[in-house]
């Protein structure tokens, strides 16, 4: 019996820095998650414990805190601090052949003061997590911006019939539901000469602008449709991906109670939830290779 | 041996309904999280298995779902939801003694379409979840308003030195650091006949502010402020409870290679963290009783 | 307009400390959660920003640390670290009148390392949490221990009819239905010279059989039965505290689809759920003061 | 512009299903979680919102509950439950080509009752949670089994020397740390001919024991260990993939106590931690194609 080493990645996940911009007035703040995962020429670490091509994790999480100084214009934004810490670990790292950059970033929104901006005072926005993840291999980088737990949902203007009839059916047909998501969603730059903040901001409206102007007959078409607006809006977008579970909210019986319900209560329910996944490609746009490649994914 | 049953109480937890107001234009929602939890004659229930007594949750859950159409004007605001609801479980439940309706209120803000605000789409707005108690008993109500999960931060204009200082403590003075909350609050209304959405913004401001605001010497001063600030600014209001955590953001050495860092780079630490509680009281009111009591509480 | 400070109380929360028994062979490890809240002298800390009297959170968090070395037999159980702890911060220190200490224990099991038990490897039992609260003040110690996360189901035994029924009633009376909780427990020593571990072990035998062999006729029947053989067991249980989620398992209608199911196949649902909680008092035993008093609860 | 429509998949995720077998004496139970993916021809769906070939997530959900109840033998072990929904869904829904069924299993453990074992009753074991993830296309299986949620420690026998340094490395060198993990695994059975629960019980003893008895020079190196262990022990299985987070324990300075710290008191760290990820492949073996992928990975 004999194995082979397979793909490998290590890192540090979740190292948590923030950056704060004192020499401004007011004060600026960037607060960041960064998971680093690194891939080479680790063989020998697993087959025989000589770690003499390890880079160690803590230096890894170390180098996140030190760009956040060194680095502190790049720091503004997570894709141009990803494409930093990412270009650093393989161009600067001898053993390391590809590196993948994951950061989180919490918005934050400045208080008032009096009916004015505060200068250094902050409330976290919990609208969404904004999030950026870059890819670098011989030479190349291949950067994603996304976002996550942004939760949408409409009252009304969401249609679901017409649908396949299997033994197992027993969903009624409906011209009129509340349709709500939490959306996860990454999209890939072909070209990275972006203004990474106002790429965001059009990405972020755009499919908010969908989402709710869409008159939809299904998850599935609205996911499509918002996608394909991402890509007419900015010529720099290869291809959009989606997570969208259904938050379903289900119109609750109280005819038992003598009252009826025309689509006003309801209950919002946990699980099980329907979870509709997608793909949208500009046409002509290369295949995205690494970019949404997890390396390791489960 | 003999054994006594003590306090107890029951109810259903956590129902989740959302209501729609569809016939205003535009249309407008509140999601709540609602618990029940009822007190009464209720000894035979445990001893004996004689559930002759016993509203099932089961009902209580219904009857928060068919009361969000019922007394769809009390369910616009926590407040007026919560008193709708524990006033019925006591005067119209020949057992029920003492009711606590416990109420999150997750706010939504409306989506923008083309400039101007959408009649039918909306975003989960993360930045907080308001939340309302209303206990009931002897034909009295105790109403408390609150929010949970107001994460404040301020990057300056935070002290903390002059400390005791024991055998244990190792703890550096500073003059300037970073001061970061998540804010768990509740207030009790002396007098329930009020507004309550202009109660809550009011609250919400005037807490808001004063973290801003307050030069502040130690997180206890500063909830200290808060507190009094709100009670200052509304006449109804009785008492103020805090519950803070310090979450810490801890100056990271970048010595080691040759940086400086002058209150920029962070850790932003999980655990740990420092735990603040506190209680600011109006001079001349009431003994606040049942308004903050949870009955079982860990 | 004036405001008095009313009850508060600080200090670390979660400080997560490992001890390790090296000395002995094979090792032993306990695994600690501890959260420590201070009361006395501390209004000119919220009044004037005057930390004159305020033992810093840090210095609670290196108590902790540096008592799992100092005190190392105590901490091999919560309830005598905690006590260890608590007798420390209000005789130690001169401004702290009143100390609560905290203890979540995560338990683990030795691994099996060809066929007998490994000297020092672990796997953790995650079956539960152990929990121990200590009130220390005026001298006098209240100890709890409990625990949490402890999920119990029984398949059958367990009915629930009879009840009241009102307008919102639906529910359908059964005899026989799943029966599911996850236990959260506290139980207080009025005499604490005791064997700690044992008595845990006692309490938990006691809980989980008094769980199974019930015949049910509903959850608070059975919390009491479960409470009243803890008591009976141990003389020097005063009082036991339940929290206890009704964790819903519905029988799925197979019906649409031509099948039967007489109990066989459920639905595990996450909310609502019902949830009862109670206490029992051992009669003759003492009041218990502050035994359960979480200062400040929510 | 103009874009296409790439890889797509949906269905109903979590489903939580408990089975019990009520025939046997005593009794027994399954408690699933199921998360179903489908793809196939359903561009229509997404271009047009033409939903005839949509089988509704409502009826995958339909579908796992039935199939607990019609394919009982099969529903209980996770992987054959898994088989018999992925090969229904494909060969039964004419639009589907490939489904994607992951199965995660919450293991029970029967309690006592007067020193034997009880008939139904049970505690959640909560050690670890059982995956099976099953993946059919074109008349063909892909099988793995997988754990979650294991957390194994060891207070010695592990070591980390000898890595490699770059300008931001600060880490010391150790020949005696504590090293921690959380179990993620799966491992690709070649021959879907197993028995499932045996097949299980010796990869989870295989696993744990190398980790119990490697002396370790670093957690890849225990990593591939493990997995090699796991091949050599099951001539089935084709290749073994870890997520393993290296949960650090970091040895607390107790000299400002004026006390020594010969690893005995840990400061147990939630983030950042290491992350090791790593594949193990039986020379020989084909290659997993579908095995682990898991169509749209974050």
């Amino acid at each position: 019996m004999a194995v082979t080493l397979g793909h490998n990645q290590y890192g540090k996940a979740e190292t948590r820095v923030v950056r704060i911009y004192r020499d401004a007035d007011p004060h600026e703040l960037v607060d960041y998650n960064v998971s680093v995962a690194l891939s080479g020429d680790f063989a020998a670490i697993h087959l025989d414990g000589d770690n003499s091509n390890c880079l160690t994790t803590d230096a890894t999480k170390n180098t996140v805190n030190a760009y956040a100084k060194e680095h502190g214009d790049a720091a503004r934004q997570p894709e141009s601090f990803g494409l930093a810490l990412a270009r650093h670990f393989v161009d600067d790292v001898e053993p390391v052949a590809r590196s993948r950059v994951k950061v989180e970033m919490y918005p934050w929104r400045r208080l008032d003061s009096g009916g004015s901006p505060h200068p250094h005072a902050f409330a976290r926005d919990g609208g969404f997590v904004r999030t950026a993840t870059v890819t670098y291999q011989d030479g190349r980088a291949w950067v994603t911006s996304g976002v996550k737990d942004l939760v949408l949902l409409k009252t009304t203007d969401s249609e679901f019939h017409g649908f396949l009839s299997d033994r197992y059916t027993t969903l009624a047909p409906t011209t009129d539901r509340v349709m709500a998501t939490s959306v996860t969603g990454q999209w890939w730059h072909t070209d990275p000469d972006v203004d990474w903040a106002k790429s965001f901001d059009v990405a972020l409206a755009t499919m908010s602008e969908v989402f709710a102007g869409h008159h939809s007959l299904g998850l599935q078409q609205t996911m499509y449709a918002m996608g394909a607006a991402m890509i007419a809006n900015q010529p720099q977008l290869g291809e959009v991906r989606f997570s969208l579970p259904n938050k379903h909210h289900f119109v609750i019986d109280l005819s038992p109670f003598g009252l009826d319900n025309p689509n006003e209560v309801f209950h919002a329910d946990d699980r099980p939830y329907g979870y509709i996944e997608g793909t949208i490609h500009r046409d002509g746009a290369p295949d995205p290779e690494l970019a949404f490649d997890p390396g390791q994914g489960w």
